[in-house]
C-alpha cells in the first residue's frame, strides 16, 4: 500500500486510501482519487521540465475538518512559482456561506442556520520565468451540501485557461482545440457555451482587459446527472497535461529581452489585480475561517510589476496581445 | 495669476482660480486650496530629494463632472514611485453608491433616486528604493451630499500612516509624535481615537498583520462643526511633509544588502494585497464608473514580490517588524 501511494500520488490522500477503497463506488471518493491523480499526473509533468528543481509537498488539516495537500515548485530554472494543490474540506457552513459558494444564489435550507456540507478540489498555478511560456490556471471542483430535510445538493465547477505575456496563435489554437476535444466527447454545446464563460469570468473589469485569452470555465453544473459531469470533469482534468506542457516544452528555451521580460512583469501585475479583486475562489478562501492562506495565494507570482501609465506602442506586439485581451477571439470553428 | 498659479500649484486647480476666489469663503473653496497646496508641498519636498528624478503632471477630466491632477514620479534615485493625486470630482450618486461611500451607512433620502455630490481629495503613497526608507501613505478627503430636501450633510475622512520594511523606533517616535502634535491643537482625544482607527483600517485579516506601523485615520467626521473639523485636516495636511521627509533624509543613503532588498519586496507584496483586497477608497474607486484607474492604482508599488510558505528566522531583523505588524505598540506616551 505504501508503495502505490508513492507511484500514485503525491502524498497519502485526506481521506486515506483505506477509507476511499471502502467507499469505492461513491462520487466523492472517485473524485477524490481523481484530484489527486490529477495533481500527481501534473507535478511530475512540470518536474521533467525542470530538473534542477523539485516541489515541496505539505499536506496539513483543517482544524474544522478536512485538510490538503500542497505541492509548490519555486525559483526553478524553467518555473519561477508552480503550485498545485489538492483540498478536501468538510463541516458545517452558515447559510451566508453556503449561499456565496454557490454563484446562482440558490437558497438553501438548513438546520438551526448550519448546513453540513463537503468540498473538493485541485487547483493549480503555473508561472514560467521565460515571457514566451504562459501562464496556466486550472481548477476541477466538487461541492455536497446537505439541507435540513436531508436532501444533498451537489454541484462541480471548474477550468482551465491560459495566460500569455504574447500571443501565439499556433498556441492558442492547441489549447483551445485540446479543450475543445475533451468537452466534445460529452457534448458539443459544451466548449463553446464554456469557452464563454471563461471569457466572461476572467474580466478585470476596471482595465477592460481579460486576463489571458481564455480556455474554458463552468460553476454550479448540476445537470444532466452527476455520473455525467463527473465524466465530463474527468474528461477536463485529463486535458490539463497534454493542452499545458507541449507549450512550455516548444518556448522553454527561446531567447528573449529585457523588455519582454519587463511586459511579462507588468502582465503578471495585472494577474495580481485579477486575482485579488475579482476572484472568486480566491476571495471566498480569504474569507473562510481556518483556510489555509498560504495555499490560496500560491497562485500569486513570484514578482509582478506595475507602472504609472504604461501603454505599449501601436501595431507593437505588446500592442497584439492586449487586442486579443480587450477583444476575444475564436481559437477553434 | 499664471505667475501665481504655477508658484503655488503642481496645475491649474480643477474649479479654476478665478472661480475659487470668486467663492472663497465657501469650505469647498478653502478646501480645494488645501489640497492643492499639499500636493504641491509634498511633490516639492519629494523633489529636492531626488533631484535626478521628475513629477509628471496629468491634469484629467472627468464626463461626469470634475476632475483631478495626478503627480508621479516613477524610477528615481531616492523613489521607486512617488504619487500625489488630486481630485475633485461632482455630479450624481445613486443611493447605493452614496451608502457606500459613507462607512457608517447612514440613510440618504434621494430624489428620484439620485442625490447630488461632490468629493475632493489629495490622496499619497510614496515607495522609496531604500528598503530603510518607510512608504508613506496619506489622504485627506471632503464630502458633500444634497438631499431630497435641501439639506446638505458633508463630512471629512482622512489619514496618515507609515509602512516601514525595518523597524526604527526613533523615526516610529517622530512619526507618531508629529502626528499627535497636529492632533493635540485640536482636541486631546484625537490622536489617542484615531491612532487606534488607523491600526484597526490597516489590517491584512488573513494575514493577521496590520500594513504597517499606524499613524492616524478617520471617516465619517462631521463634528464639532464644519470650520473646527477643516482647521483639524488642515493642521493634519501641514504634518505630511515634517512627518515624512526627515526620515527619508536620514536614511535614503544608508547601504542595504540584497536580503534587505527581498524582505522589502516581500512587505510590498502585503501592501498589495492590503490596497487590493481591504481598502475602502480603493475599492470605491475601482467600482466607480468614470474614474480614472492610473490614479487610483498608483497606490501600488512599482514592484513586489510573493514567496510561498515565506517565514523569517525567530529573533532576526524581519521578525522584529512583524511582531509589531501583528501586536500595535504605543509609539507616544
Amino acid at each position: 500500500e505504501e508503495k502505490e501511494l508513492r507511484q500514485r500520488f503525491m502524498a497519502p490522500p485526506v481521506s486515506g486510501l483505506r477509507e476511499l477503497r471502502r467507499r469505492r463506488r461513491e462520487l466523492r471518493s472517485r473524485m477524490e482519487l481523481l484530484i489527486m491523480e490529477t495533481q500527481a499526473e501534473m507535478c511530475r509533468a512540470l518536474a521533467d521540465l525542470d530538473p534542477g528543481a523539485s516541489f515541496a509537498v505539505d499536506s496539513w488539516e483543517r482544524k474544522e475538518g478536512g485538510g490538503g495537500i500542497s505541492c509548490v515548485l519555486q525559483d526553478g530554472e524553467v518555473f519561477e512559482k508552480a503550485g498545485v494543490n489538492v483540498s478536501v474540506v468538510s463541516g458545517l457552513l452558515s447559510e451566508e456561506a453556503a449561499r456565496q459558494m454557490r454563484s446562482r444564489g440558490k437558497s438553501l435550507k438548513a438546520k438551526d442556520g448550519k448546513l453540513p456540507f463537503c468540498a473538493m478540489g485541485v487547483s493549480s498555478v503555473i508561472h514560467p520565468k521565460n515571457p514566451h511560456v504562459p501562464t496556466m490556471h486550472f481548477n476541477y471542483r466538487y461541492f455536497e451540501i446537505e439541507e435540513a430535510d436531508g436532501t444533498k445538493q451537489w454541484w462541480f465547477g471548474g477550468g482551465t485557461d491560459l495566460t500569455p505575456t504574447y500571443l501565439n496563435e499556433e498556441d492558442a489554437v492547441h489549447f483551445h482545440k485540446t479543450l475543445k476535444e475533451a468537452c466534445d466527447k460529452h457534448d458539443l454545446k459544451l466548449y463553446p457555451k464554456y469557452k464563454k464563460w471563461c471569457d466572461d469570468y476572467f474580466y478585470i473589469k476596471h482595465r477592460g482587459e481579460r486576463r489571458g485569452i481564455g480556455g474554458i470555465f463552468f460553476d454550479d453544473v448540476d445537470s444532466p446527472s452527476k455520473e455525467e459531469v463527473f465524466q465530463f470533469v474527468k474528461s477536463c482534468a485529463k486535458a490539463v497535461v497534454p493542452c499545458y506542457i507541449p507549450i512550455v516544452k516548444k518556448h522553454c528555451h527561446d531567447s528573449f529581452t529585457p523588455e519582454e521580460k519587463l511586459w511579462q512583469q507588468l502582465r503578471r501585475g495585472r494577474y495580481v489585480e485579477f486575482n485579488l479583486v475579482y476572484d472568486r475562489g480566491t476571495k471566498f478562501g480569504l474569507l473562510t475561517p481556518g483556510s489555509r492562506i498560504e495555499s490560496i495565494l500560491m497562485s500569486l507570482p513570484l514578482t509582478a510589476r506595475w507602472e504609472y501609465m504604461h501603454n505599449p506602442p501601436e501595431s507593437s506586439k505588446e500592442a497584439e496581445i492586449l487586442e486579443v485581451l480587450r477583444n476575444p477571439k475564436d481559437w477553434v470553428h
